[in-house]
């Protein structure tokens, strides 16, 4: 019998590591550096160094593991093949499952970062309960995966549950990360409502306490919205109907039972909610208004979880 | 051995019906009225009286039947319940699967019609040879069917797919079908051609042979446009920009293969897909830019064919 799995979160910075059960208990987690020196040669034997360290610290047999998933922050193909990753120096551009396998001798599957996200909070976080659900990460930027009946969809170009480049503004002439203009990236995430903040603040001499601060945040916007400033307010929900709208166009595509809210600007809690939802009732197509709306809980454990779920779902 | 499948398409005036052979060959269709009177008591009973009068026709035993796929106009949950259906007076609020199983004596499964005019354009048509694809049908409405490693998407609401109601503007105040405003449908399907054509013809003075045709259809705007008309051209780009930035969307949640165009406005052909395609690639996620796009060939069959895989699939 094998009782346990590895869930590896691999980031630009860091690697976070979980040790599994295949109940789905957490053991232990920990993280190491990322090496993205010489294109990142090291990534992978280090995270298999790491694992066999654990496994001594816990007295636990190679032949108990039942393999290990790999989250990484880029596209990924059949579960294996990883995309030159931008965030790792373009460490990528081959069958990462392959590799890594042979560095940790167990199984491995691959999945980008936010879809395997999506995969922890539907296993043990804020969409526990339900196999049917679109998880939105709002941070740096705007991730997210769609999972449909417990599976993930990756897309056949590795780019399904890109939520962050929907285009919801035809009009917008800024431009994104991603080289278009007008993606939900640049109204929802941490920068975009920091950017719609500035463009707002600029545009009308309506005081508020917004503007004696340095190094605006999206937190002190949704903060002072909350407190009833009217500028504030004004920006937040502009935010919350653009998220709201998009979200209702998702919900045409794949119909999820629920919406779960993850990352930074989520920590605003069901104050986000209230903005998002009314708008994603405005919109939706009928039969669909009824979609729940959650928040994410496992914060940034939500990858390991997600990339150990990829092994027990096989 | 079982050896053929009755493949059903319930429409508002019409019912389809094809007798398919497990391989896939049509070996006949036809045609019976849809008897909508008593909240449509008679549909399932005159559907199920007629196939029985193919097997006869044909001397088939009615062993040799592995079952019959039912397209029905309206939402459908777990391949058996129908929502009420509109175009049917209502009909439904009931487990079809069951109903029509009980008057057929074979295994039955339900789909949405549109739904299942994408899976029959996947086994047999456009998208033949993909197993990843999303149908756009372009007619007096807009629907769609999202297929994703060969299975249809249906949703937690059975509103997946529901492509026409993706809301592409929300400036818009001229009510959708649906009730919202601002729907892809009020901008790409024939009437929406219509419809937008008749704006821009009362905002400019720009003389153009489309004024003079009392009864405009959509094909009038495209087969001008095609000539050259330059009104008939600026019509035809906005609503193919419309349709192509609505794709990106698609593509961002599902990331499909292949887009297959069909319903009365695919006619136009590849210039259609020449007018959609460049705003594509405009507005998708760069990783996704070479999606590509193909024309369904099925044409009205298309729902037999697909409501017929339904039971081939298992």
């Amino acid at each position: 019998m094998k009782h346990y799995v590895f869930g590896v979160d691999l980031g630009g910075t860091t690697v976070k590591i979980g040790l599994f059960n295949t109940n789905g208990t957490l053991l232990d987690k920990w993280e190491i550096p990322t090496r993205t020196e010489d294109a990142g040669k090291y990534i992978l034997s280090d995270i298999a160094l790491s694992m066999n360290e654990a496994l001594e610290r816990h007295g636990i047999n190679r032949e108990d593991i039942l393999g290990a998933g790999l989250g990484v922050p880029g596209a990924v193909l059949d579960e294996k093949y990883v995309k030159p990753c931008v965030n790792l120096n373009g460490w990528g551009g081959f069958d990462a499952a392959e590799r890594f396998s042979a560095l940790c001798c167990c199984p491995v599957k691959v999945a980008n970062d936010a879809n395997a996200a999506a995969l922890g909070e539907m296993w043990q976080g804020g969409g526990k309960g339900s196999s049917n659900m679109v998880l939105v990460t709002l941070g740096t930027g705007v991730g997210g995966g769609v999972i449909v009946d417990g599976k993930l969809l990756t897309g056949v170009h590795g780019s399904s549950g890109e939520i962050g480049h929907l285009k919801v503004n035809p009009e917008e002439t800024a431009l994104c990360g991603c080289g278009k203009c007008g993606c939900l990236e640049q109204y929802a995430s941490a920068t975009g409502i920091v950017n719609q903040a500035k463009r707002v603040l600029s545009a009308c001499d309506t005081p508020s306490p917004l503007r004696t601060i340095e190094n605006l945040t999206a937190k002190d916007v949704l903060d002072y919205a909350k407190a009833g400033d009217a500028v504030a307010l004004q920006i937040a929900e502009f935010c919350g109907e653009v998220l709201g709208r998009a979200l209702s166009i998702v919900s045409c595509v794949c119909d999820p039972e629920v919406f779960v809210l993850g990352g930074g600007v989520s920590k605003a809690g069901t104050y986000l909610i209230d903005l998002v939802q009314p708008a994603f009732v405005k919109n939706a197509f009928p039969a669909a208004e009824s979609t729940r709306f959650g928040l994410a809980v496992l914060g940034n454990d939500a990858g390991i979880y997600g990339a150990a779920k990829l092994i027990l779902d096989n």
